[in-house]
């Protein structure tokens, strides 16, 4: 995919699976929070439902500007990078790599509902089939598939053209008079709260807030320009234009769909007045598709089919998103400098099981409860949208100070960026104050963590950079070579080593071995002897049968007396065929040798032999 | 304590603590095992507690002949190892590691059931308890306490001085009319067998086999016997027959009292007739403390506190004696070579943190029931008893082999361990086909996995022996030394290492990188001509941006060129000052590194450059 041109009409699935699955559960919270104030609330649905089309389309053209003016992607990190300096894009990468992981959990845990509703009899296993996707995910992307865009077309086309049947089935019922109505269409609602004054307030902010999940996705757009066949940005912007149209007319229809059919959501069954005390609550989606088709019909299950399936998709645009972000922060330096190397199996293989891991645990925290989950999800999102934003109006406002003529297009861009920046930093806040309690604190702790942790190991990088470049002048070569064979016993590998280093031609050399017991030792000097080997032998006595010790003290013993000579502890080891032989071998010399290594002047040379090749 | 030589009364509590707090369970577990076929049978506790101490005493009178014949300690492993060969010895290798852990399991929840008896709301925590004393047990021996015979003393005599205080008063107010009546007396019990013919006959076998436990232990003396002052063997035998003396004594006094107090002890209370539903049932020490001395006396909680630190301490033998036989199987290479460096920190703490983690294992899979988990025990118990007498028969017939004169003790000693040979066999079938199916099939099982693992282990070694044995002609120089300096970029490390690498003045000298991304390559040679560094610099090719595969590629070349040459491969290494900061550095050293050692004629040479030292 990576080497493939999209058009348009394949770009679309592409990048536009995470937005256009919003719609699945965007009208539901927004139900949900206001059945808090009974069912008298529901009438302030559309008023709610318009807010989040207004923001929508104000988001859509506020992309659109940043798809003309970074060609090459404008995620939220590169342009708050480019345009507010480090501390924003290390925040915006901090809230991007959190809603990675709430975009896998949301997603799965929204389709698996989906799922559910057709299938009831896997409700109590709802945390279960969540966690399960998600392992099925994490391993296919493991296995690496080679993705084609038709396993991206299917389930979004297949899903977009559902809900526009269902739209449109649902709308002719209405005109001949024959309104479709939901199965909660006959349960009241017994209020959670008193609506009066303030509260009313919060509670209708609240439901915008959860409505702003419809937007959750929309900038995926602008991070796959390069992606798209040329005029690049013109055709990239225009698949956001399109994908905006959907997603608002989808989000408008079922809203007022839902409405039409009286669907009555409560986040707790027990406040349904007049429903059996089995009733299983069912996706927003899922009560229309019965309503309007028949809850057995073909057509209902192909709704949920298609629902479930893009969802799923949209989960996993977040294994693939992860893994490039990762490494873009890596090769900066935020991120382990390793994960930069996307062509590492291993690398790329952590952060897929790092992700999925993470997901697991809200879903397995959160019940597999998408409205619980939902709480969590916004902040990231509106975070990095408003920082995008933002560093665009810096962007076009750096770009005019140089510019003379031509200026009215680029004003025009900046007033539109300007008012997305304005209007998703108001609704940060809203967000963040209504869904502060309710879980959103959970990210407001993660988020200050990664970034720490990202600027942390930048300073970590920073540092050895610094002291690792060279001086101007020329190194200055060590005197002489000492020699330090470390010797055992007199077997095959000991003399490899022997042999080795005295070709090696240093300037001095000496075998040293610990005395650990006295008869072993004796036995060594005479086979020593016997074999009338030309190094000289040092034994190093040791009284609490310390190697490493003994060996320290000897070596820095030589640098003392020649400080501008180097040593060279050569060491025999046994090399063997299966890991777990190594546990069969005394460590003694593993741990000699990370000792070593934090000596000055010491180098330390392995002299494997390996088992088996005598 | 290895220093210091034991008077007999010191060495008593020291090495019989196990034995002699066997005593605390034993008469329980006849008990328990006669009431599955009613109060009637009752009665045949005497003959099955007449079976045990003939037993014992036998048993004891087999072991005092080890101590005369093996005076620097004649354990169960050593003892077969010497007599009957090395499959015998590892078969009782694999008895002892298992007892160890069972020892820890048996001894810790039989003193957390005498605690319950006297801290009843304890009772629903008992797993718990468990399983903290034995983290406390581990943790105090990690730590490494000096311990002191007085450590031992209090427990050991308090026990004995406190069973005996309690027989005594018992008999006397029988004596004068009296006599004590136990909690339990006036509570009947259901049958869960009818007990007719064979069955009545397996039943009073797995009673016999229960109260074996009683013998648990003995072999400790002999293990010690170095620890004895002189006359070593003479003291240890004699020590040995007071231990024998004193357990026949409280074994036989326990369960007589227990008969004449009329103690009913059923495995299940819900087969007690007559019993409150909220019945606890309470060790036979409880019952009978409470019974003689009044359930509230001071003498009561003493009886509990001292049975309760008996076996704590006998479980605390285990934690000394399973490093010390890891340690001697190390030696021989049946276990890893590193557990024989006993003054190793290290080595000895993984062997504490294994026995106390298995230990946890048994007493959660089986419910802190000293009961359930005394069906593991016996096996292995009898295992190294039967081994260890035969090897003693052996023993003696050989030393009689070579014997002209002053044979008649010899031939003594020979009959006495032949017949603890066989009545320790017989009893070992009996266990082995009444426990089977109740648990004893775990050790079953794990038995001779431990053998075949530490054969394995041993063949490993052997092998290694083998090949590595040096052949007899002089080890040929190798011709050339060809260094290779690793390069990825041009910084302080990599300075040092090619400084480092031309001091050792190899043959010839290359430096190599491998290329990942043209611009950096072109900085880099730019900066090594600018440099005028006198090293040529070979740039590799990696299509798949691997370092590992090109660099393995030419280091082959260069062997196939020139076989009898060496290659040296230098590698600078960062060293980092805390662990986790390696973590973010490129482990693709590390893993060339693995590689290169695979490689004959190869050495790998790390040049470290110490962070912050610069």
């Amino acid at each position: 995919m990576s080497e493939q041109l999209l058009p348009k009409k394949l770009a679309l699935p592409v990048f536009c699976s995470d937005p256009l699955s919003s719609n699945a559960y965007a009208t539901e919270e927004i139900l949900l929070m206001l059945s808090l104030g009974g069912l008298t609330l529901l009438h302030l649905t559309w008023w709610v439902a318009a807010a989040v089309i207004v923001l929508l389309i104000v988001v859509v053209a506020s992309y659109r500007q940043t798809c003309h003016a970074y060609p090459n992607g404008g995620g939220a990190y590169a342009v708050a990078g480019a345009n507010l300096g480090r501390d924003a894009s290390l925040v915006a990468a901090s809230a991007l790599l959190v809603d990675y992981v709430l975009t896998v959990a949301v997603s799965v845990v929204a389709g698996v509902a989906n799922i559910v509703a057709a299938v009831p009899t896997l409700a109590p296993h709802a945390v279960l089939v969540s966690v399960g996707l998600v392992v099925v995910l994490a391993m296919t992307n493991l296995r690496g598939v080679r993705e084609s865009g038709t396993v991206f077309a299917i389930p979004t086309y297949g899903f977009v053209v559902c809900v526009f049947v269902m739209l449109a089935v649902g709308l002719a019922r209405i005109a001949a008079g024959d309104a479709p109505v939901a199965e909660s269409a006959g349960y009241g609602v017994r209020p959670e709260h008193q609506v009066t004054g303030l509260l009313l307030v919060a509670l209708v902010l609240r439901a915008f807030a959860s409505g702003c999940t419809a937007l959750t996705g929309v900038e995926a757009v602008s991070n796959g320009v390069p992606h798209f066949r040329p005029p690049k940005s013109r055709n990239a912007a225009n698949t956001l234009a399109i994908m905006g149209g959907l997603t608002v007319t989808m989000f408008a229809g079922l809203t007022a769909l839902a409405l039409a059919a009286r669907i009555h959501m409560v986040d707790n069954t027990a406040r349904l007045i007049g429903a059996p005390a089995q009733y299983q609550q069912r996706t927003v989606i899922a009560q229309l598709g019965a309503a309007v088709f028949g809850g057995q019909s073909m057509m209902f299950y192909l709704v949920q089919a298609f629902t479930a399936a893009i969802l799923v998709l949209a989960a996993n645009t977040a294994f693939n998103g992860f893994p490039i972000l990762a490494s873009i922060l890596g090769g900066d330096g935020y991120l382990p400098r390793q994960l930069h190397r996307r062509g590492d199996r291993l690398v790329f293989s952590n952060g897929i099981v790092v992700l999925a891991g993470l997901a697991v645990l809200l879903i397995w925290a959160f019940d597999a409860s998408t409205t619980r989950l939902i709480q969590l999800y916004i902040i990231g999102v509106f975070v990095s949208f408003t920082l995008s934003q933002w560093g665009m109006v810096r962007h076009w406002t750096t770009r005019l100070a140089t510019l003379r003529t031509a200026r009215g297009p680029m004003i025009r861009a900046r007033l539109i960026n300007g008012v997305g920046a304005v209007l998703t930093a108001v609704v940060l806040v809203v967000v963040l104050s209504t869904k502060f309690v309710h879980g959103a604190y959970i990210v407001v702790i993660a988020m200050p963590l990664l970034y720490l942790l990202m600027r942390g190991i930048r300073r970590h990088y920073d540092r050895i950079d610094r002291e690792t470049t060279p001086s101007p002048g020329s190194t200055t070569l060590p005197a002489r070579i000492h020699g330090v064979v470390l010797v055992s016993k007199l077997h095959e590998p000991t003399l490899r080593a022997l042999a080795f280093a005295r070709a090696t031609r240093p300037s001095t050399l000496t075998a040293v071995t610990v005395q650990q017991n006295e008869d072993e030792t004796d036995a060594l000097v005479r086979e020593w002897d016997r074999r009338g080997i030309p190094v000289p032998l040092k034994i190093l006595s040791s009284p609490y049968r310390d190697i490493t010790g003994p060996v320290l003290a000897y070596v820095k013993d030589i640098r003392v007396r020649s400080p501008r000579d180097v040593v060279c502890v050569f060491i025999p080891e046994y090399v063997v065929r299966h890991w777990w032989e190594q546990l069969l071998h005394n460590q003694s010399a593993l741990r000699l040798k990370a000792h070593l290594l934090f000596q000055p002047g010491v180098m330390v040379t392995n002299v494997p032999w390996q088992m088996g090749t005598a």
